[in-house]
Formats: structure tokens, C-alpha cells, sequence
């Protein structure tokens, strides 16, 4: 009712809205903020290896050298000397892209929904992986678009299932310590799926939130090293410094850079200069030399505490690989348990996951789940591991 | 070319994409970073007014107190007591609206973005005054929206002209210190608009981010208090703390705020947490007590230094209103001149402003400029607009 007592107008939704559903990890995100749960559900840093002096001198240096250039509008392109870091930085990684191909996103979260708000009109297909990373297809099916799973092995899509996805707009990929699946692309596939995408006429777009968290060896170079105009490559600096900063970035082709920043313009202005100067702050003095490392051995140290609480308490019949890197585990359980069901069961026990059936945009695996091993330490990832053991033996045991 | 010598695939845009348009204020506040030149072009608050310390300690204490937490993932919705502060400090501007309907957006900026992705289909109509705030022309353009231009007269839309908006999607207005043309709708006016939009069956957008500084008395309620479930309403940080935190928010009807939430989740999953503590850390303290009366001081003092100046310097046959609040005033020059072609010379001569023409979604009037009084202090306002009177003066001259 509107204050002169006639009824309020309606609001008619776009027909996007229908594609918009809620984040069943956010969900279980709630569900698992009650006290006593230990949640191997979100991807969550552990709060421990957060750069936190770091922080703090950044934002007191940024505050008393450049107040004024820090809390004002900003460039949508993003702030000068932190695209020149991340130049920098990919070319470490192999990847040579110009700084003025770079741009400063909030999160790559949103680099993805410039991507998709890009390229995808609806109806348009974009080929993915299967499983795939959650946030990408929520970031995508606003646009309407048809997935297309491509056939997949350990090491991510098929090379010969390229061919099949000619005309796709393109093929989303997550090549280093995929969410959810925990697997890796070697060099030589790299090249092969670079090799048959150009042959298929199909561009990729190469999202790299891990790479960096690597326990045995470094990944090999990005995709868009071998790709040339034929990648758009997006990183982050939530899993290097901190996630709460929101800070993204996209490496564009040149000739898709000027859309993408209108794209960018249209949608935020910029991404806050405040957190990409003091990102920049903490960043040039070499934080990462010293910080990667320390990260890295605490996450290494929890994978190897994961693997050994699965190869403890989980049943007979469940399967999984050990990730090199990155966050996550992924199981399969026995074919006839459906994970989504399970839950609740578990989260009486005492712990959380996320199933694995909304990672996959077509045929969910529902006896498939996702743990993280990042968040909490290695005595609560055996106290958890070891009541998810106890929940599937008892539903295989009832099944019986 | 890829690394194995074959072509690069191409990247089929969608059609959106032709949509999406360089900001040709970005474009303008490039050529006035150019030293030397006085700039009335861009809307940036005098870095003089940003409260710096107040921010030196707010991040000191968040990084103290809580900050695993302020760089930790969060909540989509937005932070908690942030979020109540928006709640209360809307009910005293007479807007009633639950915390729990309250969305933390990166910028006012993506609160528009995600309005125009829950609401507009291709070819959707949508109403909005004339002229209007080019952002929101932008972020609403990639949607593919018909915009419908209202009939306006020095208070903004004329309540008759809704009759004939029936069907848009929504009706997006700035009823107060309304950007570029500084005017406000007064309180009847703004009952007699909620009333005929409701017979019209009109949803309303309001968009308030200047409605704080005010420098005569402040502005009758938000339309959105008298429109009940038919309106959303915006706000910003922007104006009253500082641009370069990407703060604002989208306080929406019940019905819609699921849906808006999952916009939100696909766009950055949630706006950078660190930020949000900042911010409510500084005004958890009361700081826009003392704050917003030295910024209205300050801006006052500068709005009336141009009045001075326009006065003094402009031509005959220009005419101009000044402005109750806000940051701009608006300027009509003779008809026969085109403020979009006298840029460059304004420019040589040491100054810039931004051309009306683009604020206009149809029929851009091309006499008409505007100005920003809040950037630069008095001596400078003065030497600029002494500038724009002498361009202007040799333009009539020339056409003589």
C-alpha cells in the first residue's frame, strides 16, 4: 500500500531473474555458523594465514602517504602500479601481458560476470567442465546461456571433446587445483586443449584462483601463454592475501579490452582504491616471498592430514584423488548414497561439506561431495573426517 | 596467433555489448588530469572533506579487533551492524525499511547495475527524467531497455506524465540535488508523483545519493517512505564518507529482496568486508555528526562562490538555478551554442566541465553544461568560470 492507501505497483522481473537461484553453499555457509560445527563446506582461507601486520602497516602507510588519491574516484581500469604488479607477476607465471590489458575487478567473482554479461547472449552455448566451479555457472546463467559439459578425465576436458564445442562462445576452464574437483592439467594437455581449441574456433577463458597454492611443484604455465588473443585469463588476490579485500583481475585480449571496461564502468565504476593501494602497499615490499610459503606449508600440512583422515575413516567403496595443490577433495562415494540427502545427518554429527550435485550444470553425480581442507586444522579435519566416516558407514549399514 | 602458429579464435560479442559505450566523463576527467587545467567537470568531493583520521583509526581498530573476520569471505547481504545503521539512519529521514531488507552494495553504482539485471528485459521499457544521471543510463543500457524521457519542469517529472508510463519496468529518478541538473522535488510534488505512479501502476527507483548535503534545509522525506512495496530506494557512502571505499545500498521491497540478494551473489558475492567495517567503525562513533555539517559548510560556501561567479562572468543569454544541495549546478547556454564543441576550447583555456548532451536519453539538449562546485575551492571556482565566460564570450562573438 503506498501512504494514499492504493495498492503499491508490481514489479515485473526480467526473465533473467528465473536464472537466478541462491547459492546452495552460501546455505550451508548459514547452516554451518552454528557453534560446535566443523565445516569442511566453504572454501574459506584459514584466518590464520592472513597477512595481518602486513595489513595493518599497508593501511597506515596508504593513509599517511596518499589519503586523498586512495579515498577518491578512481580509474575503472584500476590503480596504476597494482596492474603493473600483476603484469609482472603473470609473467613470472609465463604469461606476457601487457598492463594495459589488465583490469582491476572486485574479486574475480566479478570478472567472471563481466565475462559473461561480454560474451553470452541468450541461448548461447558456453562450454565447461564437469563438475565445474559453482560461482561461475551463477555468474553465468543470468545471461542464459545452454551449458555444454565437455567429457572430462583426471586432468580436466578431453582435447578431442573440443570439436564438439565449436560455436560454443566459450570454454570456461579452471586448469590448476580445480573447485571442486582438486585435479590439475599437466603441461601437455595444456597445449593440446590450447591445439584443439583454436582448431575447434573456440576462446577460452582460463580462471586461475589457486595456482599459487601449490604443495608438491608449480603448476605449468596458463593456458593463455600458449593461446594468444585466444584467452581471457582471471586471477585473484583472495587466496594470496585475503578474500574480504575483494580483489580480482582480468587479463583481456586487446581487442576485448575496451568492452570489457565499459562493462566494468557500468557495473561498479571501479573496484575500491583503498584496498588496491594497500593490496599494492603490502605487495611491493615482496609480502609473497615470505607469505606463499608459509601458506603454502600450513595447506600442505592440512591436505596431508586430510589424506590420511580419509584413508582412516572413509568406508569401503569410496574413492578420491590426493589434490597437489589448492584447496578442496573430492569424493565419490558408493553410487547408491546421494550426498545432498546426507547432509543434514552430517551436520548432526557435527560436521559440514558441500555436495557435489550443484557443481555440475547437467547429470549431477549426486553420490560425489567437495571438502575442504584449508579452514580448520588438522585435529578438527580428523574430528570431522572422522564423523563424515561414521554418517556413511551408518547409511551404508541401513541400506544393507 | 597461438603458440602452435594457429589463428586465434574470435570472440562473438553479445548483442548487449553494442550497448556498452565509453563514459564520456571518464573520457573528459582524463584530458583534466593534464596539469595546470581546473577542472569543474567531474562529481569528486573535495579530498579536503574526506575525514582521514577518522579513517587512520577505524582501520586500526577493525585490524585489532576483528580481523580475520574483516578479510574473511562474508555475508552477501552485507555486514550485519552496517546494515542496521542504514536501517536507522533511513528512518530518520521518514524512510521505515527492515535491516533485513537492506543490501550492502560495491557503490551505489552496483545498485543500479543490479536493479537493471532483476528488471529489464530486451526491449523493456523504462522512464526516466530528462535530462538524468548518465551512470544510471549506463549501468541500465547493457540490459537493452527503450528508454521513455518524462516531461520535467524545474521539480523533475510532472506527476500527469505518468499516465502515459505505464508499462515501463520502473521509473528511475533523483528527486533530490538531482545530478546534472541540481533541481529537487518538493514534498508535495513528491506525494502527488508516488500517487500518480501507483495509478499508473509504476514502480519506482529513487536514487539519493546527494540527499545529505543539503545547504538551506534538508530535503522533504524520500519518495519511497510514502510508496510502500512500490519503490526501491538507493544510497551511498560515497558523499558523506568517501568515494574511494565503494560503499552504498539498495534498501528494497520484501518480495524483491531474494532475488536482488542472488543478483548480488553472482555479481562479487559480497562487497568487501574490511570496508564495511571501516565504515561502521567510523560511524558507529557519531563522526557524521560533526563531519556532514563541515562538509555542508564547506560545499556551501563553494556552491555560493559560483552563483558569485556565474553571475559575474557568463554571458547574456545564459541562464542558470541554483542549486538547494548536491554538487552541480546546470547551465543554459544560448541555443546556438554547442557546449560539446566548445569543450576543447574551454580546455586551452584552463578549464573543463562536462557537456550537457549525454545526459539525455533522447533529443540531448546541446546548450546546456555542467558544473561541479564541490571539487575545487572558491579562488579556483572563480578563475574557472571567469575562463568558461571568456570562451563562451568569443564563441557569441565569433557567430556574430
Amino acid at each position: 500500500m503506498t501512504a494514499h492507501g492504493l495498492p503499491a505497483p508490481r514489479w515485473p522481473l526480467a526473465r533473467r531473474a528465473e536464472r537466478l537461484e541462491p547459492s546452495v553453499i552460501r546455505e550451508i555457509l548459514k547452516v554451518t555458523e552454528r557453534p560446535g560445527i566443523l565445516s569442511l563446506a566453504g572454501g574459506l582461507p584459514a584466518p590464520e594465514s592472513f597477512p595481518v601486520q602486513a595489513m595493518r602497516e599497508a593501511c597506515a602507510r596508504v593513509l599517511a602517504d596518499a589519503p586523498s588519491e586512495a579515498l577518491q574516484y578512481a580509474a575503472s581500469e584500476g590503480f596504476g602500479p597494482l596492474r603493473d604488479w600483476v603484469a609482472a607477476h603473470l609473467a613470472q607465471l609465463g604469461l606476457q601481458v601487457p598492463a594495459a590489458q589488465v583490469l582491476i575487478t572486485t574479486g574475480s567473482q566479478q570478472g567472471l560476470d563481466l565475462v559473461g554479461k561480454l560474451l553470452i547472449d541468450a541461448g548461447s552455448r558456453v562450454a565447461v567442465e564437469s563438475p565445474t566451479y559453482l560461482g561461475a555457472l551463477q555468474a553465468f546463467a543470468p545471461y542464459e546461456p545452454e551449458f555444454q559439459a565437455l567429457d572430462c578425465d583426471e586432468q580436466g576436458p578431453l582435447p578431442q571433446a573440443l570439436a564438439a564445442a565449436a560455436g560454443v562462445r566459450f570454454l570456461y576452464l579452471l586448469p590448476s587445483f580445480q573447485n571442486p574437483s582438486g585435479r590439475s592439467m599437466g603441461a601437455a594437455r595444456r597445449l593440446e586443449i590450447v591445439r584443439a581449441a583454436a582448431q575447434a574456433g573456440v576462446p577460452l577463458v582460463e580462471d586461475n584462483p589457486y595456482g599459487e597454492l601449490w604443495y608438491d611443484a608449480p603448476p605449468p604455465p596458463p593456458l593463455a601463454a600458449a593461446a594468444g588473443e585466444g584467452a581471457i585469463y582471471l586471477g585473484s588476490f583472495s587466496k594470496v592475501l585475503a578474500p574480504g579485500l575483494r580483489l580480482g583481475y582480468v587479463a583481456a585480449p586487446k581487442a576485448l579490452f575496451p568492452k570489457l571496461l565499459q562493462a566494468k564502468q557500468a557495473a561498479d565504476l571501479h573496484t575500491p582504491g583503498f584496498n588496491q593501494r594497500v593490496a599494492f602497499e603490502a605487495l611491493r615490499s615482496g609480502l609473497l616471498d615470505t607469505h606463499l610459503p608459509q601458506v603454502r606449508a600450513r595447506y600442505k600440512a592440512q591436505r596431508d592430514a586430510m589424506r590420511a583422515a580419509l584413508d582412516r575413516h572413509l568406508p569401503p567403496g569410496c574413492r578420491f584423488s590426493v589434490p597437489a595443490g589448492g584447496m578442496f577433495f573430492w569424493v565419490e562415494l558408493p553410487e547408491r548414497l546421494d550426498a545432498t540427502a546426507l547432509l543434514p545427518r552430517a551436520v548432526d554429527a557435527g560436521m559440514a561439506y558441500v555436495p557435489g550435485a550443484p557443481f555440475y550444470c547437467h547429470a549431477p553425480q549426486r553420490h560425489t561431495l567437495r571438502l575442504s581442507f584449508v579452514t580448520v586444522a588438522p585435529p578438527q579435519i580428523e574430528q570431522a573426517v572422522a564423523a563424515l566416516g561414521a554418517v556413511l558407514r551408518a547409511a551404508l549399514e541401513a541400506q544393507r
